[in-house]
């Protein structure tokens, strides 16, 4: 197939032209009496990008019938528990822009990426240097850092949510039985140090059995998202950072399937031997790693002003 | 509002911008190698428009949580009978934008509008000047017209669908009681003209009950379409015409809810009153209407060379 016979052919007469964007323009007119000032203008500019969107493509009628029962199979899989139009979303890379354009860069502030759908409120406190597996399966993982402001100054006590999947790549609320682990929170200290242990991070993939799976698989790519450990850090006056930290090295960097990699997030997770000892001077029987992870909390108001 | 208070501030710093635009450019190249063409070259499309509205309006993060939320709300709602996605894709025109592209200005060719959702295959065949209502309530009307190429040939034998709704608003299959009527089909005579019974159009609201009938609530929209007449228009060699007939004078041609309405389909629908004869030498009780529609059907293909 060349590229002429799948893009559109854009050179429409005058006349169609006209006729087009004549209809543009009165659907745009529709909203215009609209009460809410925000949504007229969010929806005004949704049509005008959707109509764009269908004259730049020439939607057939086939595909326009196509989309339809496909969002309708969106809709009938998607339930309080399953969430398919987030997952869409996240595939169209559509969840990672809205988290980018919520969380603008502000000096060396941490990045932010997509929050997932697997954090759960009341997680336990455990103390630093605790561990948030709560005994799960998986490799122990010695997990330390600071918490600081853009210009260097430590932030005690800040809140920080930790969570992830275990070996199988399930999240504890996946397995269905109740039971709490692989999630916690726990405080900086007087310094703005923290240090937990917690499971090396796996690949998983998004739940790929109904229609966003079945897109993927059409067009060639992976629903696995790369091994990454989810972090959320609050603290009074400072914009509240969603990220998470990934494994350098691991082979699903590129292909994440939710595009939530940054490169500033990669972060070497160093495999020791059950010789060595631990950080807190333990000694493991087989394999554990360690990373460090050092944040930067950008201050209110959450649209900064750039740097 | 002012505004400045509702338009999203585009003047991100250039590190932002260049988040943006990587994060764009990742998400198009993951569909890079998607083996159908025509389908890799789609969803690139969508995807930069997606991600254009988003950096556009800087759609907050509780926006998309609400957007989420009604799109599962529609999903929700829609079944085998109740189609609130092709609702969604009317009220915001993106129909009508699609039949415009796909039915191409071509000379005198009579324009297209929406399909509808009320359309049954086997309608029963009436003779020429045959009644279509079947019994449904409502004021006579007599509907006559042509059906000729663009050169002015008369075209006989074209194949002529129709279908209205009754004076309550209803097409015969939302009553539910499995009469058919208010839809027949019938041919074009040897010099190609055409003649028949139906009912005055009246105007009716798409379903309104559901999430896109309350986002037109709140956006100040209504939910009527205009009155109108369905026809489908087939003949071998020729572009198949979906379009609808409007009643000139009707006070909903300015807001019919799904953007329907074309200047060159609003027609004169004269009325009558019970003394006159009617064209096929009647005497009727009560006002009746008459009106003509000269049909132009394009050549094939679909993808026609504009005039």
């Amino acid at each position: 197939m060349t590229d002429n016979a799948v893009a559109a052919d854009t050179a429409v007469s005058a006349e169609q032209a006209e006729r087009e964007q004549d209809l543009v323009d009165r659907v745009v007119a529709s909203f215009d009496q609209a009460p809410d000032a925000r949504l007229r203008y969010v929806l005004q500019t949704l049509v005008k990008h959707a109509h764009a969107f269908v004259r730049e493509v020439r939607l057939t009628e086939e595909e326009w019938n196509a989309a339809i029962r496909f969002l309708t199979d969106v809709g009938h899989i998607t339930t309080d528990w399953r969430q398919e139009f987030v997952l869409l979303s996240d595939v169209l890379g559509i969840s990672m822009q809205t988290i980018a354009v919520n969380n603008e860069a502000y000096k060396d502030a941490t990045e932010a990426t997509v929050f997932g759908p697997f954090f759960v409120n009341d997680a336990p406190h455990v103390e630093l240097g605790g561990d948030i597996g709560g005994g799960a399966p998986g490799e122990p993982c010695w997990v330390e850092g600071s918490v600081r402001d853009t210009e260097g100054n430590p932030i005690p006590h800040a809140r920080i949510e930790v969570w992830e999947a275990d070996d199988e790549g399930l999240y504890d609320v996946q397995h269905g039985d109740g039971q709490v682990y692989g999630r916690a929170h726990l405080f900086s200290d007087e310094n703005g140090e923290y240090r937990f242990w917690a499971l090396t991070p796996t690949p998983y993939p998004i739940p790929n059995d109904g229609p966003v799976g079945k897109l993927l698989d059409t067009v060639g790519r992976t629903p696995y998202r790369a091994s990454h450990l989810h972090f959320m850090v609050a603290a009074e006056g400072y914009r509240t950072l969603v990220t998470h930290i990934f494994v350098r090295g691991d082979e699903r960097l590129a292909t994440d399937s939710v595009f939530g990699v940054k490169e500033s997030l990669i972060k070497d997770f160093i495999r020791h031997d059950g010789t060595a000892p631990t950080p807190d001077g333990r000694v493991i029987e087989g394999t554990w790693s360690d990373v460090r992870f050092d944040i930067v909390l950008a201050p209110q108001p959450t649209r900064a002003t750039p740097a």
